[in-house]
C-alpha cells in the first residue's frame, strides 16, 4: 500500500452510492462534480450555507436579510458548530456602550494597533483593519440579534464566570504589547454562567435566524462542490444517512464548517506543530471538509500551520508568580502572557515541551484544576535533579529571577511588577506544561484565503465566482500567535456576516 | 482596491493574449484551461516536463530511457533551474562505493533513522524509506549519467571546497543525532573545484538528457494545465515571449518548476517565517508558478511553512567555539549543528534573532567571510551592555558556560567536546545571526502532496490524472529542520527519475 491508498482510505468519510448523479469517473468525494452531472436537484436556494457555528449562522441571518432565500446545513444532528463549545468571547472595542458606561477608553486606532502588532508574521491587514473600523456596529448587531452583556467588568485574566464584560481577554497587559497600543478590555462574554458563553451566544444566533426565516437541515453534510463549465460555484452534493443529496445555489455558497484539528491526517501535513496538543478543541465536525472542498475547486488555503495551543497555566492567577522554563531550564517569556501565547511559544518554538516552577505562594492548590505535578522539593537543586535538568540549570535561572524579583522587575521578559516575587518559600513544585501531557487544546487557523468580502480566492488571486467562506474554514483574523479570546468568535461572525450579505447580492446563477 | 485586486495584480506574471484559446471567461493565469477551449496544439509530446533543474532534467532522462517523447520547457534563458546555483551535493548512502572504499560502515537503516529522526515532525515518511533502500541504485544512475566523484574523505563540515566526497553534510554529528543513529559522511558532491557542484551535476545530466534525446525549449514558461472534462491533465499552455502556446502531454505533464521563494506574496500567506530571511536562495523562476497550477486543478500543497533558513556561522569552525544566543542571551542549541539547523531555530523558533559571541581564539579573521560585527569589548559584561541584553543575563550564560568548558562539557546542549572551550581571551565579541541582517539563504520546501511514484494528489487523497510534480514544486523529503546538505538535490533527482519513470507508463490519452 503505498501514500495514495492509505490516505484515501483515511480521507474517506463514508459518502454512499451518489445517486443523484450522472455516472461520474474517478471523482473522489472532495473533488467537485461538474453541474452537468447532477440530474435533479432535491433542494433549491439563493444561498446555501454549509455549517451552522456562529460563521454560518451569522451569513443565514444577513443573507436572509437582504431578502435572499437561505438554506443552511449541519452535519450534526445539533446545530450550533464548535462556536456552541467556545467560551462565545467577542473581542470588541473602539468605544464600546459597556467599555464607555465603565469608563475604559478605547479607541479604534488602539484596538487596530494591537490586534496588528501582536498577531505574528503577515497577520490579515485588510481584516483587521475593517472589522475594528466596524467593531462598534457589529456590537450592535449582535445585541440586536439577542445576544446580551452584563455591565461589569472583570479583573479576572480567565474568561469571567459570571459571564462579566468586559475583561481583558488577551496579551494587552503584558510585555511588550502594553507599551505598542493602549490596553482595554475588550473580551465581550454573553451573559451566562460558568464557561458556556458560546452556548448563550448560539442560542441567541440559532433562533434569530429560524425567526427571520432561515431553513437547516440537521444531519445533513456538505460534501461536493457542484460548478459550472464556466467555474461558477452553483451548489453542492451532501450526504444525508445514506443518500446523496444534490443542493442548488442560485445565488452562492458559503462555507462555514470549521476548521481541521479533529482530522488528523490533515494535521500531519498541514500543521504538524498541533498534531501533538493533548485536546482537539472543537466539536467532531472539525475535519477540513469544508477546506478541501475549497481546495477541490483551485481555491488558495493560506496559513495551514497556524492555529491555537492553548496552555491554561492560570486560573488560578497565583501560579503566574510561578516561572515557565524550557527543557534547558531557559524562561522564554513573560508568564502573565495571555495563555494561549504561552502554548503558542510552547507548541511551534519550544518543541512542545515546557514546564512551570512553583513555590509554596505559587502553585496549584489541592481544589484547583491543574497541570500535570512532575516534582516536589525542599529546595531548587533538588527539584533540578528530580526534573531531569543540567546540573545548575533551574538553579540559575530561579537565582536570577529571584535576584531582580527583590525589586519587582523581570529584566529578561517584563513580567507585570504585581506578579513578580521571588520563588522562596519550599516547597517548590515542577508541573508539565508539555502539549502532549498538560491540558493543551489546540484549534486550526489555517484556511481558505478570502476577500474582506469573503470571497474565496484560487492560488491566482482571482475570486471563485459563487464561493464564500467564513470562521475556521477561511484564513481569517485569527493567527499564530493567538493574541486574545474572543478574536476568532469575533471574525466568525463578522466576516460570516460579509459572507451572507455579498452571497445574497450575487447575480442568480443560470 | 480591495485584498483580491492587490493580490490579483501582485500575482499577475505578465501572462498576454491567450491566442491559441477560444473564449474563456473568468480565468485566471493559474486556473486550468478546459480541453475543449483549446483550438490547437503548438507541440505534442508523451511527457512534457515544465522546469530544467535536478527534478525536471532528472525526469526527461528516465521518460525518455522508457521510450517517451519528451519536450523541456525552462521558463528562464539558460537550463539548470536553481539546482544549478546549489552545491549540487546529494545524499546517499547506506555503503556507497565511496563510503566503503574511504573505510565508512553505513546501513540502509542507519541512515533511515537519521533522516527520520532528525526531519522534525511528520516528515516523509514512505518517501524517506523508498530514497533510503534505492540510495546505492540512485548513486549509480547519477554515475551512469556522467556525474563524477572524487573519492577523497574531506572532514569539513563545509562543502569541501576541493570536490572531495564523502563528508559530513549534516547534523549527523551534533547532539542528540549522534547518539540516535550510527553516523556516516553521506554528502557526495561532484567533482569541482569551488562551490559550484550544482553546475558541474547539472552540466552531466543536462546533456545526458539531450543526448538520451528529450527535446527543451528554453524562454518559455510553463503557465496553466490544460484539463479534459474528466479531470485528466492533457497538457499546458505556457508562454514564449508575447505568445502563447498549448503543448500536448499525450500520457502525463511533470511539475518541476521549483518553490516559491522568490514570490514576496506567496511567502506572506504561506511561509511567514521565510519571508523575513535575507536571501531568497534560488534563480528567478522560484515563483510559485508549478504549485500554483498544482492547486489550481485542486492538488493538496502541503507543509508550505516550512524551508530551510541557513545561518553559516562556519567557515572558519574555529567560530564553533563561540556560543550562539538568543534575545535574552540564551543559548538555544549546540553550536556544532548543521548551520540549517542553525538558521531553523533561529527563523522558527527565536522569532527570527540570534548572536554569537566570541573570543580572541574564536572570532572571525579578517579574510574571512563573515556575520555583521555588532559589538567588541574587553569583558562580557561590556560586550552584554554593548549589545543591549538585560544586565547580568549574558554575563550569566557565558559563566555557567565556561564553568563547564573548563572540563570541555556542555551540560545544556551537548556540543562535541572538540569545540567545548572557555570563551576568556578577549577581545570578545558580538555577531548578528538575525535572519534579517545576517547572511541567511532562504528556500522553500512546501508543496504539492505526491505519492512515492510522484504522482500528484488532491486534497482527498485521490490523485490528479496525468500530473507529476518533483523537486520544490512537490513536498518531498526535505523537511524543516533541514538535516544535511544533500538531501533536497537527492530528493530532485530520484523522485524526478520517478516521475519520468511513471509518467512514461501512463496510458495515451484520447
Amino acid at each position: 500500500m503505498n501514500v495514495s491508498d492509505k490516505s484515501r482510505r483515511r480521507f474517506l468519510s463514508g459518502l454512499g452510492t451518489a445517486g443523484v448523479l450522472a455516472a461520474a469517473a474517478g471523482c473522489d468525494p472532495r473533488a467537485p462534480a461538474a453541474r452537468r452531472e447532477v440530474r435533479q436537484w432535491d433542494y433549491t436556494a439563493d444561498v446555501v450555507v454549509a455549517g451552522s457555528g456562529a460563521a454560518g449562522t451569522s451569513a443565514a441571518i444577513e443573507a436572509r436579510a437582504a431578502g435572499a432565500e437561505v438554506l443552511m446545513l449541519e452535519r450534526l444532528p445539533k446545530t450550533g458548530g464548535s462556536s456552541a463549545m467556545s467560551g462565545g468571547v467577542c473581542y470588541l472595542g473602539g468605544g464600546t456602550p459597556l467599555q464607555k458606561a465603565l469608563g475604559f477608553e478605547d479607541s479604534i486606532e488602539a484596538m487596530r494597533d494591537f490586534m496588528l502588532a501582536a498577531g505574528g508574521l503577515h497577520p490579515a491587514k485588510e481584516k483587521i483593519e475593517l472589522y475594528c473600523e466596524r467593531s462598534l456596529e457589529h456590537f450592535d448587531w449582535l445585541v440586536a440579534h439577542g445576544v446580551k452583556y452584563v455591565q461589569k467588568f472583570s479583573e479576572s485574566k480567565e474568561l469571567p464566570f459570571d459571564g462579566s464584560s468586559p475583561y481583558f481577554s488577551g496579551c494587552e497587559l503584558a510585555a511588550p504589547w502594553r507599551d505598542i497600543a493602549r490596553p482595554a478590555p475588550r473580551g465581550h462574554v454573553p451573559t451566562t454562567a460558568g464557561h458556556t458563553g458560546g452556548r448563550t451566544l448560539m442560542e441567541a444566533l440559532l433562533p434569530a435566524a429560524e425567526s427571520a426565516g432561515v431553513k437547516t437541515l440537521r444531519g445533513v453534510s456538505a460534501e461536493r462542490l457542484v460548478r459550472e463549465d464556466d467555474g461558477r460555484i452553483v451548489g453542492l452534493l451532501a450526504q444525508e444517512g445514506e443518500r446523496t443529496i444534490a443542493v442548488r445555489a442560485r445565488r452562492g455558497v458559503v462555507l462555514a464548517c470549521g476548521g481541521f484539528i479533529q482530522n488528523r491526517e490533515m494535521l500531519k501535513r498541514y500543521a504538524p506543530e498541533l498534531y501533538d496538543c493533548s485536546v482537539p478543541w472543537a466539536n467532531a465536525g472539525d475535519m477540513g471538509i469544508g477546506i478541501r472542498m475549497g481546495m477541490g475547486v483551485g481555491a488558495a488555503a493560506i496559513r495551514m500551520h497556524q492555529g491555537f495551543a492553548i496552555l491554561p497555566l492560570y486560573p488560578p492567577e497565583r501560579t503566574i508568580h510561578g516561572i515557565v522554563v524550557n527543557r534547558a531550564a531557559q524562561r522564554f517569556l513573560p508568564e502573565d502572557s495571555y495563555y494561549a501565547y504561552a502554548g503558542h511559544e510552547t507548541a511551534y518554538n519550544q518543541h512542545g515541551v515546557a514546564y512551570l516552577v512553583t513555590d509554596a505562594d505559587s502553585s496549584y492548590d489541592d481544589g484547583d484544576f491543574r497541570m500535570p505535578l512532575l516534582a516536589e522539593a525542599a529546595s531548587i537543586a533538588a527539584l533540578e535533579q528530580a526534573g531531569g535538568f543540567a546540573e545548575g540549570a533551574l538553579q540559575q535561572s530561579v537565582a536570577f529571577y529571584n535576584q531582580h524579583a527583590e525589586r519587582s522587575v523581570d529584566p529578561l521578559w517584563h513580567k507585570h511588577p504585581k506578579w513578580v516575587t521571588p520563588l522562596a518559600k519550599p516547597p517548590f513544585r515542577l508541573y508539565d506544561l508539555s502539549v502532549r501531557s498538560a491540558f493543551c487544546p489546540a484549534h486550526t487557523f489555517g484556511g481558505l484565503e478570502t476577500t474582506v468580502r469573503a470571497e474565496v480566492l484560487d492560488a491566482g488571486g482571482e475570486r471563485i465566482p459563487g464561493l464564500y467562506a467564513a470562521g475556521r474554514t477561511s484564513a481569517g483574523m485569527p493567527s499564530a500567535p493567538y493574541i486574545a479570546s474572543g478574536v476568532s468568535i469575533g471574525d466568525c461572525s463578522f466576516f460570516g456576516r460579509q459572507a451572507g450579505i455579498h452571497a445574497a447580492k450575487e447575480e442568480v446563477a443560470v
